[in-house]
């Protein structure tokens, strides 16, 4: 199965994102997305559970990115280390070419309470999974919670600022600077 | 205006706490807590605007003491100073005598998606204005996100620790190991 294969699922959710950034999500049904790819709704529920999911359907996937990227660290990397191998393998499931996309999506998001709701749930379930990763690979807690929150914190910062209209760099790039930014900031403290 | 004034609005989240906790939070209404304390529905509804927000009511009181510590730092505080004061001033507002009180609030918040995601968006909200008060203060972007949010994540994990059945310590002692921990996490990195 490759990434965006282009099945039934990717053209609903492609239409889906395009109807929701023109009509707005609450005007939109799930038999308006189908029809406008020549699909039925019932077609449509065999691969959503509801409107909401379209948004998030890819979701367990980047989870799979980052805790890919928890296991691939060399075995004595430090904590955070770890979250900056984790920061490298999420990333790339974000080339540039889907910024577009992107900020579409988010675009979707940022103006429905009951999304950014979703969206916030699964970065706490997200930050939970990578705790309990870093927890398997035998990092203690509270070291575990603390650098998978920081870990999901820059990365929530950094996608933010890869969707601004005016940036250039990647989100790779962004990540890698804003954990950057964030041992600078701890850095010869107390 | 004391902290902790006996008035009806007190009394009433005395008693839902209770009702919810013994009953569950779906099963009681709001009827139920204004006449277990001898008061009208009409009276509750003086109070909260609903059955969720006698759970959050004192919120704000709260985001104040955090953002009052923002402001109480030393004009040449770092970012993470800064933190560790609003942290200070933020964990004041839960002595010991508050733990059973904060233990039973937080037991009928777990059991409640609704609550747990009101909990959530109040956070979020938390992160935003301590970042809003350090950009106030002149600390510049992205510092002062990844410093509000490395706070309140510090808070969150402190609290979650603090109202473990066996622990003992203060609130405050455990958000100030908790960014120690932090802090020596992400020192000698990168």
């Amino acid at each position: 199965m490759t990434r965006w294969a282009p099945g039934a699922a990717e053209r609903l959710q492609e239409a889906a994102l395009e109807l929701f950034a023109t009509h707005g999500f609450e005007q939109t049904t799930a038999t308006d997305i189908a029809q406008s790819v020549g699909l039925t709704e019932r077609t449509f529920y065999r691969h959503f559970s509801d409107k909401r999911e379209v948004l998030f359907h890819n979701q367990h996937l980047f989870t799979q990115a980052f805790l890919a990227g928890v296991e691939a660290a060399p075995p004595d990397a430090s904590p955070i280390e770890i979250v900056a191998c984790a920061l490298r393998s999420a990333t790339s499931f974000f080339p540039d070419e889907r910024r577009h996309h992107s900020r579409t999506r988010q675009s979707v998001i940022d103006q429905n309470p009951a999304l950014q709701e979703r969206e916030r749930h699964k970065l706490a379930t997200l930050a939970e999974a990578v705790a309990g990763a870093l927890r398997a690979r035998g990092v203690d807690e509270p070291a575990a919670t603390l650098a998978a929150e920081s870990g999901v914190t820059v990365f929530k910062i950094a996608f933010v600022q890869w969707l601004r209209e005016d940036e250039q760099r990647s989100l790779a790039a962004l990540a890698e600077d804003m954990l950057r930014e964030l041992l600078a900031l701890t850095r010869d403290q107390a």
